[in-house]
């Protein structure tokens, strides 16, 4: 049960690049890195227009001197202090994670990143060398993963209740593009324009978190190869697509499919997982995250919830609030920054291992999003053929 | 609405060919045929012991001299009567249902026939031919498609609320098969054995009907290709599988999906057909079928019932009782054999086109579900690839 | 499991009277008895008008000697009658039900009644004496406790499982008069007038069914006093309600709640009966009747499913279709026709015992749906006080 | 939409009594108060043991001065200060709310406090005088009345889309208190026991937080009289209840209903609140309260969604996240403490007009919880007789 207490031994001095006025996800990163102490907010280069971004800056009560015009101001001044910043999140366009992601470990500073981490694997790869040189952490927004409704599942994956897993089910298929709202929303312009959303639209957008999501319940898949037919139905948008269908076959013999869309008219997210074991199969929807659906081949089908004693420790250990009442998405993001502390902290102490069991979208995740959406976008480039994993 | 008054002039006269003791499937087709009084059971072959057959017949107070031995004596004899079976339903294993549809058709009668109407495609053509020259009604037993709001939906998309249909996805996946249930249950044991049940088991036991029922909804798609792959996650069930996904691309740009498993452990039918198009979705789900969700993107989902007056008139004809009060799928049966009497009927009358806008599953719909298993299996036998549909 | 085989000798001879041209009611009735056998029709007094009764039984297939004016002279004929009918379905306005009732037994005949039985209960309990002098069965038309969830409902409780009761929870209220629709409906008109309907509107029209079906899950129960509340919101139909509300206190301490309505508006049935012991709770819901909730304290719920080998053996012995399929309400009332089949044989063969531990809605049933109505309306007109259960 | 910024003009100088270490509400209160700035932590008497509340404070990061031993040495020690609390919230007991909250309002301070406000209408009323007097606010933690979608209710049943109301259905009924577990639970113990709880259990702890929303959504509503059981199904709870059901006549002819139980076996929350119109009824679910059930009668029923610009504007104004992302309770206490703040700011500017048309749980609506659990009880001590309300 968490109740305000930090499981860290100090506040981890915190800048952000991106993110200032007007940017919903930049108000979710800051409230899950404040939520609890984890995190204090010293430095920040929250927008493309230096004068809007201090100005944003000292509405949050930062020091003007920390408000900086951007990212590589920040990073050499930060580094020059005795109290400067030693982790960063990036709440930036899709084109620039990588430069930034790069500079600020570079800097010897941790980083939260905004999914994807690269546009390439290879890019992402060198982020990943980078940072175990660097003994840094990288942290990605898998946001929903951090429910605690999925760390129940992966338990119960795992502990083997489920038998040998066959088949993994993801979806994640809206329908709030299904008119070229770009025409329109700058905020979905960007996500369909290659040069800033990179060589995908739905595919790096939606399908990595489901795709995550599936990897945490069930980690021991490894995909052996895949296919993927991807579409534009507004046609403007191509080559990027707003609907893509994926089948994966795993190492072993399980079989995967996923699906995800822009324009599956009138639905909000259906993001949902469903692992199908031998015994037994479990379903978790994002849109009513305290529930997990859990199935026993000839036994009634089972609803569990959010909270209750009959949960594995896991699922229970960050629990806000009692059984019933509903927790959101605020939460979910919340439990990660404080898994991603824990884990900056335990590098700084160069005792990585102390974190044992606990896992956290980190940059392997972040690195294994981008290689999924890259053979997704080679097989559909090459029309929807089988391509082997790599 | 329907309260037991018959359409037609006169109850067919009908026999029976399988579905004797303990057959469910037999019970299910005789109460949907004499439902209403569209048609009157005179002869049977039941049972392949006559005996038990006969005995089977008599208890359902048939002449005795009317309960035969075999589908050709039963044939045979009826012809020579003046008071002969005008129409035979045909409830055997899948791999007599050409043999005994052709016979039936070249004996003049009209014909009710399980699915698969044949194993390939080129014997369900024949059939089609034969009914054709010999002016015959065949019926496929895709029992499903006679629920009203699956006629709701019909009317839906082709009066265009949904706009252009751009995605079709399908699905039915139980998992009463996740345990090799075929090495104690003999009902169990002929679906996965090729000799019986053809070529597939879960593409054509499962398979057919949400594709018949997609195409109900949305007749104007046209597949152009198409690529599935199947599982046999229990082994000894090779080359038949219990597992497939199927992709489709249809002309004119829409893509369909389909998943169909008999391995989905915990989950009942899981029968769902979701139809999306430029401004809306539909999507309907057999095990609660006086349902049907509407949702319009931009707008907050609806949920139509079967029975109201906001429907559109050929979903409120075939009502038995009023909303909110349940039908079930004996009633979806009897709409399909009132239809099959309707179109027996006017083609006895030389008049088939005064069936008008009705429709029912016939023999062409019967030749599709056999190709659209036939291509899948192609495809799957190639290596899951993807087939020009043929 | 039901195939069509009956398990009665013989077919009971059967007539109806009301049930006529343009009647709903009449045709679930018919659907019901002939459903497997159980009954044959042969006479009928379908209509207060003589001439459209006798049509409408020609159309049924009945020898015209056999379609009668009245209920008076159809009785008076088949006594005479060696092949005479043996049993009688009364499907009639509610204030005739008293009458023909009481002359069918006086004839000799079983009965199948309409609910409710009489508006009185002294009338019922006459009734009731009758039908035991004469050894007579009378059917009550509660046709929702035919569904096999409400007889695992029973067995549960029964059993013990749900610990002592505590609470039940009743019930019925939409919303299909929520405006005045008597104005253009004379379906609807005789229901909220009390020279038709009786006493009350929905506590009759709707609260006798989940009372019964509450009656079937938890027989144990007795009421010590109830305290009714009721409201005629569409002005014109008072003294007839259009909603109510009753609380019940049970002898032993357990408390009830009923709420029933026709002004719910926006609702279909809502017909919910929930029982809530000291360890566990059940709950059931008319519109999706296949299912039944089971919730242990400190367990995940859990949806059991009609035919489901976990099931107890009462509720699988009616099933006609395998699990996952749905079932509607005209197997519920075919489930019940067939128990009043078997008992209305074991009272003609004088061994009324030996249909054991098989229950249906009989003459008791009848009474006690009476009473109950009676006791809510002596409470409301009082003032929606208290009042002893008598 | 929000997204962290704040709509007064500073941050509140805030202290707390109670919710130190150990317990849930204290950290919901300080998640609330501090979530968007609204409210600055400074003081605090957070324990009965004064040495356990100051180390709870310093982990909290307070000036250690400023960690009182009580209530009394906090409000006289702040009085002094310059930079002195304005704001209390009061976490402590239900026998102490009256006393601390008298405190807090004699010494100038703006108060938050747990519900219920106090034992007796009398006391209320004399909070709601002395705040008045004092020109300070007094907010009451009906959290669950911060959810959007309640606001969305509000304005369509004030808008009159529903026409005029009918019944009003509320609940609030779980079954975690199924067994006596206050035998063990010392968080459960002081629930059941009349000293610390007051005259009741479950009326006081659940019914007055549907009975806040209904309230909130249809404000027109006045009672004119009620009645009200309770019972102890857990005998050793007694006189306090732990089910209870109540039926309400307003004025102008409508009519309630409540059942609240904490032996609700199996039940999470099922907090429910259900408002029927002439037209239409809506119905929000604390569980899942992303979503609003709208159901007109006639029309297919629509489940509005959080966040969808089809809703009115003040369920829009404090959306964190866009549509589909599911919010939690923490979003509801905070969309309350920061409207608390907004009005406090108003009554320093002795301007309290300007919020305009904005609401929250006042003094009045504490005073109207105390009032209806008093007539509640009133009413069941006298034998569930009808109590006019007072």
């Amino acid at each position: 049960m968490i109740m305000g207490d930090r499981k860290t031994k100090a506040a981890i001095r915190w800048g952000v690049v991106g993110g200032g006025k007007g940017s919903q996800i930049g108000y979710v990163h800051r409230s899950a890195a404040l939520r609890d102490g984890y995190f204090t907010l010293l430095a920040g280069a929250f927008d493309i227009d230096p004068d809007r971004g201090a100005a944003f800056g000292e509405d949050l009560g930062l020091d003007p001197d920390r408000c900086y015009a951007d990212y590589k101001a920040m990073f050499a001044a930060e580094a020059q202090r005795e109290d400067g910043i030693r982790a960063v999140t990036i709440a930036t366009p899709n084109n620039t994670h990588y430069a930034i992601t790069k500079a600020a470990l570079e800097h010897g500073l941790h980083v939260v990143c905004e999914k994807p981490l690269t546009f390439t694997t290879a890019e992402a790869q060198e982020l990943e060398r980078l940072a175990r040189d660097q003994n840094r952490v990288v942290g990605v927004a898998y946001g929903y993963s951090g429910h605690q409704m999925v760390a129940q599942a992966r338990q119960m994956v795992t502990s083997g209740v489920l038998g040998a897993i066959r088949l993994v089910n993801m979806q994640f298929a809206h329908g709030f593009h299904s008119a070229p709202v770009e025409e329109t929303s700058p905020g979905v312009k960007w996500r369909v324009d290659p040069a800033f959303a990179g060589p995908s639209y739905v595919l790096g957008d939606l399908a990595t978190h489901p795709f995550y999501i599936a990897e945490v319940m069930a980690p021991e898949l490894k995909i052996k190869r895949l296919l993927c037919a991807r579409q534009s139905f507004v046609k403007a948008r191509a080559p990027l697509e707003d609907n893509a269908q994926v089948m994966i076959e795993y190492e072993g013999g399980a079989f995967g499919s996923l699906w995800v869309s822009a324009v599956n008219a009138g639905a909000m997210h259906s993001q949902k997982v469903r692992i199908v074991g031998e015994k037994a199969s479990i379903e978790w929807w994002d849109e009513h995250p305290n529930q997990l659906r859990y199935e026993v081949q000839g036994e009634p089908p089972r609803v569990l919830e959010r909270g209750m004693p009959y949960l594995e420790a896991p699922a229970l250990a960050e629990d806000r609030i009692g059984a019933g009442h509903p927790e959101g998405l605020f939460e979910a993001w919340a439990n990660l920054y404080a898994r991603f502390a824990l884990a900056m902290e335990a590098h700084d102490d160069r005792d990585p291992g102390r974190v044992g069991e606990m896992w956290y979208p980190d940059v392997r995740a972040g690195v294994e999003g981008v290689r999924f959406v890259e053979n997704c976008v080679r097989s559909a480039d090459a029309g929807a053929v089988w391509v082997e994993y790599s």
